[in-house]
C-alpha cells in the first residue's frame, strides 16, 4: 500500500481544517523550550481514544477518558514536565479546569476538549502557569503551529516525533497527521506515549476506535524501550470530515483504505520513537517469519526486543545471537529451537529511525549474516557481523519454520546514557 | 525460626559424607580462577532439582533433568564459561561424556551423576578441558573443598554465594549447605540460576521435590537482576541421610523443620544474588503488605523491584516513588492506588546482601521515610531520603490497604556497569 501515500509537512495541523500551537509555560523551572502544545479543529471531530493499562492512571487520563465517551471532540490540549499522576482529587480538578478555561477561549463545549499530560508523577500539576498562558495559547494558533506543537510535547526526546501524508479515500484526497512523544516509560502493553492523530477524512466515531484498536496492535504495542507501561499512555484520533468524503461508517474499502494509512503513519510513528528511546544509539528491529500464527509472531519478535541482555549486546555491537534465543525461550510462545534460524541484517548509512526521511525508508546496500541454523550455531565473519550491528537501524531476522505467520516489534539498544538519563530524572 | 539455625563454614560441603573440589581447565583461554567444580557424596542421596522454564534449554539441562527423574543423585560436575546451550545433538553428548567420565573415576553409576553448566550460550562446550582435568577434580576432593568450588561456579559474580546451617531435626543435628552463582540473565520464573543444596537430612525423593518448590516460590522466584529467564536456570538438592534422623517421608513436624531451614538458606541465598546483581551498587527489597493474597503480594513487590526505571532511580539515590506506583499498577495485580501508602526504610552501614555475615541482618540504626499515603504525594526531608536510599541495602515498603497479605522480592540497582558488563560479554 506504501505507493498510494504522498508523504507532506504540516504534522498534526496538515489535515484541513486543523491548527496548532506551541508556547512555554515553565511548568519545569528549568526548561528552555516549549511545554504545552494546543490543537484545534474548525470544525467538531469524531474521536477515540486507547488508553494506558496500567491500574495507576494519571488524572489528565483518567479525565479525557471520560470526556471521550462521547465519540465527539475538538481541540485537545497538552504539556510536557508534569504527567499529573498520582495527584488525586486535585489533580483531576486541574485536568477538569484546562478543559472549561480552553472552552471559553475557543468558545466550544467543555465536554469537546481534550488534556494529556507527561512528565514527572507524583507533583501537582501548576496548572495555573498553563491556565496563564493560555491566551498566548490560542493567539498563536496556526497552520504552521506544529512545529512549536511537536516541541511542547517533548520530554527525554531527542528529536521532535511527526508524520503527515495524504491519500485517496472515497474518490477525496485526505491528509492525516500525527506527532507524539515517546522515549521513556515505554511497553508493549496498548495505546503506549502520548500520540495525536488529526484527520479530515469522514469517519464515524466507533469506525475511529475499530480503526485505533486494529493499528496499534501491530505498530504502537510493539514497541518496548524499557519494560514500563507508563501512567499516562494515550493515543487519540480526531477526524473532522472536512475532506468531504462520504462518512465511513462501515468495513469495506473505504475503511481499509483509510486503516492502510493509520497504519502507515503509526508505524513510522512507531519506528521513530524506538530508535529515539532514552539513551539509544539505535534502532532494533525484530521480524518473525515461518511462526504458527500472528500473536505467536509478535509476541516473539517483541521478548526480542523487550530483552535487556539483548539491548545491551546491541549496544555493545556484539551479535550474542545466544540471548535472542533466551529472549524467545521464555516469551511463553510457541516455537521449535531446532529448527529456527537467526540472521543479522542492515543497510549502509541508513538514517536512524527515519527522522530525516518522511518514507523512513532504509538507504544504502544491505547486509545479511547467518548466525543460527535449524537449531545449529554456524560459524560466521565477526568482523562482518560487527559492521552490520554498528549501523543507526539494526534487523534480527528469526525464521522459525512452524508457519506461515510474522510479525515485527521495534525497540532500541540499553545504554550507559539511559542509566544517566533515569538515575536522577526528577532534579 | 531464625534462632533455631547455626550458621557454619563449609558451604556445599558441610553436611556429613559431601566433600567437594575446584579446578581451572581454561574453559575460557582467559579465566585465571577455578571453573570446574565436582561435588560428591558417600553414599547415595535422595535428589531432586527445578529447572528454567525457558523453551530454549540447555543440553546440560535437558540432561540433568533425565538423570535426576529417579530421585537419586551422588555426583555433581558444574563449569562456568560456557553453558552448553544451543548446541544441538553435540552439546547433549558432551553432557553424557562428562557424566560417564565422572562415574567412572567416582566407581559410581553413570546415571548418578548431574551435570551443569553456565556461561556464554551458543559455543561448543570444550568438553576434553574438562574430562582431561577430571583426575585432578576427584583427586582433590575434601571437606575444606567449598572454597574452590564456590569459585569455580561464578561468572560475572563479584562474590561467592555460599551459606551452611545446622539445625534439630526428629532429635538428630542436621547440617544443610549450599552454593549457587548468581549476576545476570535472572528473573523470577522458577528455579533462577545455578544452584546447588546439600544435606545429610534423611528426606524422601517426593518430600525434597515438594519442599523445594514450596521454598522457590518464596525465594529464588522473587529475585530479578534484569528480567532475562536463563536458559541454564537449576536448583538441585541432594540429601543423603547421614544425620540418622528418621527419614521424612510425609508431611508433619519434621518436614516443617526442613522446610524452614531450607527456606533460610535459600532466602539468604536470594538476597545474595540480588544484592551482587551485575554492576549492582545495592540490594533492593520490595515488602509488600496489606494485600489481598500472598500471590497479589509477590506479583506487586516482583514488579517493583523489576522495572528498569525503579532500579536506574536507585542507582541515581532518587526518591522517584512515582514510578514505584507505576510498576505496581502495570503488574496486573489488583490493588487500590488510592489506599496504598509508600515508605523507604534503610539501615546505617548495613552490610551489602549480608556478605560479611551469615545471619544475613541489618546492623545499624533503621531510618525509614514515608513518601505516599493513601494514594496522596507527601512532602518529605529530600536529604534524609538520599541518605536513605544511598546505604548498601534498602527497602521499599508499600502498605496496600486492601488485606492481610504479605510478599518480599528482592532486585538490584541499574548502573553503568551492568550495561559495559553485557555490552561485550562473549569476547
Amino acid at each position: 500500500m506504501h505507493n498510494d501515500f504522498t508523504f507532506v509537512e504540516g504534522g498534526v495541523a496538515a489535515a484541513e481544517g486543523f491548527i496548532a500551537s506551541g508556547v512555554l509555560n515553565k511548568i519545569k523551572a528549568n526548561r528552555t523550550t516549549y511545554d504545552t502544545a494546543l490543537i484545534f479543529s474548525d470544525c467538531i471531530c469524531n474521536a477515540a481514544g486507547v488508553f494506558t493499562q496500567n491500574r495507576v492512571k494519571a488524572e489528565c487520563v483518567k479525565f479525557t477518558k471520560k470526556q471521550i465517551e462521547n465519540g465527539r471532540a475538538q481541540a485537545v490540549i497538552m504539556n510536557s514536565g508534569n504527567a499529573n499522576a498520582c495527584t488525586g482529587e486535585e489533580g483531576y480538578k486541574n485536568a477538569e479546569k484546562e478543559a472549561e478555561e480552553v472552552s471559553k477561549r475557543l468558545k466550544i463545549l467543555k465536554g469537546d476538549v481534550l488534556v494529556c499530560s507527561t512528565g514527572v508523577i507524583g507533583q501537582q500539576l501548576p496548572v495555573q502557569k498553563i491556565l496563564d498562558g493560555l491566551d498566548k495559547s490560542v493567539s498563536l494558533l496556526s497552520k504552521t503551529g506544529n512545529v512549536e506543537a511537536r516541541q511542547a510535547i517533548m520530554t527525554t526526546d531527542t528529536k521532535y516525533k511527526e508524520v503527515a501524508l495524504k491519500t485517496q479515500i472515497g474518490g477525496k484526497t485526505v491528509t492525516m497527521g500525527t506527532m507524539a512523544k515517546g522515549s521513556g516509560m515505554i511497553h508493549i502493553n496498548l495505546g503506549t506515549m502520548l500520540s495525536v492523530v488529526t484527520t479530515d477524512c469522514a469517519v464515524s466515531a466507533p469506525m475511529l476506535e475499530k480503526a485505533l484498536k486494529l493499528s496499534v496492535a501491530g505498530t504502537y504495542n510493539c514497541v518496548s524501550i524499557d519494560g514500563d507501561t507508563s501512567t499516562n499512555d494515550t493515543l487519540m484520533i480526531l477526524a473532522n470530515g472536512m475532506a468531504g468524503n462520504a462518512e465511513i461508517v462501515s468495513e469495506g474499502k473505504d475503511f481499509d483504505s483509510f486503516c492502510a494509512a493509520l497504519d502507515e503513519i503509526n508505524t513510522q510513528m512507531a519506528k521513530k520513537i524506538a530508535g529515539d528511546g532514552e539513551g539509544a544509539t539505535r534502532l532494533i528491529e525484530c521480524k518473525v517469519s515461518g511462526a504458527l500464527d500472528e500473536k505467536t509472531a509478535r509476541v516473539l519478535a517483541k521478548s526480542v526486543i523487550s530483552s535487556s541482555l539483548v539491548k545491551a549486546a546491541f549496544f555493545g555491537k556484539d551479535a550474542n545471537w545466544g540471548r535472542i534465543l533466551c529472549a524467545m525461550g521464555y516469551s511463553g510462545a510457541e516455537f521449535n529451537p531446532d529448527k529456527t534460524s537467526v540472521w543479522f541484517e542492515s543497510a549502509e548509512g541508513a538514517e536512524r529511525a527515519g527522522f530525516t526521511d518522511f518514507t523512513g525508508e532504509q538507504k544504502g546496500v544491505k547486509s545479511k549474516i547467518k548466525v543460527f541454523e535449524n537449531g545449529v550455531p554456524l560459524n560466521f565473519d565477526e568482523v562482518l557481523a560487527k559492521k552490520i550491528l554498528s549501523e543507526a537501524e539494526v534487523t534480527v531476522l528469526v525464521e522459525c519454520g512452524d508457519g506461515n505467520a510474522c510479525g515485527t516489534a521495534w525497540g532500541c539498544d540499553l545504554t550507559y546514557d539511559y542509566v544517566k538519563i533515569n538515575g536522577d530524572y526528577r532534579t
